[in-house]
């Protein structure tokens, strides 16, 4: 169950890649590398940073394939029509809370405290994003006014953390996190949430 | 007394971060995740360059803490006036050399070369900035025509590996090169001092 | 043998990564990075994600130096004279074979299965000049239509494993991959060959 989520979530992060690449006028290659990057680039960063060895998509090549498999079924499927816009945002939503809440539980399981959890659980939803805007030289979504996407991973993994916490069965803890990521970033999507915006006077410190 | 500084060197890269994020309409939590990647970013490639785990921030997760305190106080503190820039110039090359030589030390204490030691050294001091700068989708400032920012960082790690290599006490090897990475630094931008550029033709390699 | 074929595609990459420079006037300091980013950077991270410690540069400090000489010979060259293109793209193509093939033996070494050994050719391939790409602000080459850059390393990656796998001698088999690259690249450049470019419409998915 969990790791069909897991498949589901690589799945739904390399469509989001795809499409993010329809701006570029990336080459077919190309465009494979940006939805793997989108896939496999938060897990991977957290698996690196715990020192976890084989990396997921290392010790199981499945998650690749189900990533080149979703690619070119994006891929022919867009040359027939529009992805419904709506259908995919809240795909990503759908991602972003399962990679949110399993790199929380990767990170409890190897034994580490509850704020650096919560970061793994953040990076895990959104590094393979911020690597696709990176690679396609951009300034990350995540860290623009954006609708509360990095804002809604934080929040929901504490929602799991905390009521894991307080007692809560692991599964219905974690389903609240998930809810909770979900809805937080459908209701920022739909009325157009936003955290306010910093501005600065210009500076060239560095 | 080591740990105090190198929580003051984080704390000093996380507000330069800080501050960097002005120029680009972030949002809140963009501003913060910019401070904390300029803070740990350089430890953190060293560390896992050099694999070394637990990551130092995953290890004491004090720093984070420093990094968000710092990060909110600036963010307070700017709203009422503009930053001295001079003051903040002042703290980020003592962040630079402080980092710098930590770094260096940090690779010897492994066992590496001098060479590798003083690369990491380097790679502690600048690679945060340099993460800053990509996520900002900026070229490092760090590889522009940039008063010797880098070149202060290995000028100093030579110091201090020649002055500990030919005996002296390691602590006041450690001050001689961070002297020497503030002095150059400062010197620097006082007088506006560069490296040559480097003017190649056109070319599309690659 | 290997050894000395390792140490030449480091040095070429290294002197396309100056080349490279050359359009965004960076300075001395900034030309030797971007240098040494480029030649080392995909056997960097194909080690961290393969978690081979130490990292190969870091366990023979040779490589960092043939990099710097390289660099510096390129510099003072192309003070007197333009290179020749022609000469660098094939130095280019030579490099690519060489990282390419040698990157999927490592992995192959380590244990991992077929599909990996691939991916980690191509990362060890063209990672080096995709990080050059992200640390000067531009899209990588290697996502644009570029003239079968990646397409060749995967294409001759995959004959070097059929073949080997079809019980050719290892030697053999690696010379048929680096050939693959090397006439699939030239060829490309020669007649312009390019995968298809992904057209998609506009969306923000993210």
């Amino acid at each position: 169950m969990r790791y069909l989520l897991e498949l589901l979530g690589v799945a739904v992060f390399a469509v989001s890649g795809v499409l993010a690449d329809g701006r570029k006028g990336l080459d077919l290659l190309g465009a494979v590398v940006i939805a793997v990057v989108t896939a496999i680039g938060g897990g991977t960063l957290r698996d690196v940073l715990l020192d976890r060895h084989p990396i997921f998509w290392i010790a199981n090549v499945t998650y690749l394939w189900v990533i080149l498999a979703a690619t070119l079924v994006t891929l022919g499927y867009v040359r027939f029509r529009v992805a419904s816009r709506r259908a995919l945002l809240v795909a990503d939503a759908l991602g972003l809370a399962f990679f949110t809440i399993g790199g929380v539980q990767v990170a409890q399981q190897a034994g580490h405290s509850d704020p650096i959890a919560l970061l793994m659980g953040a990076i895990t939803g959104v590094a393979g994003g911020v690597l696709r805007d990176v690679l396609t030289a951009q300034i990350p979504l995540v860290l623009r006014p954006g609708r509360l996407y990095a804002t809604a991973a934080i929040v929901g993994g504490a929602v799991y953390l905390l009521s894991a916490g307080a007692g809560a069965p692991k599964d219905a803890a974690a389903l609240a996190g998930m809810a909770a990521i979900v809805a937080l970033r459908l209701a920022a999507i739909l009325w157009g949430l936003e955290l306010p915006v910093v501005h600065l006077p210009e500076d060239e410190a560095g």
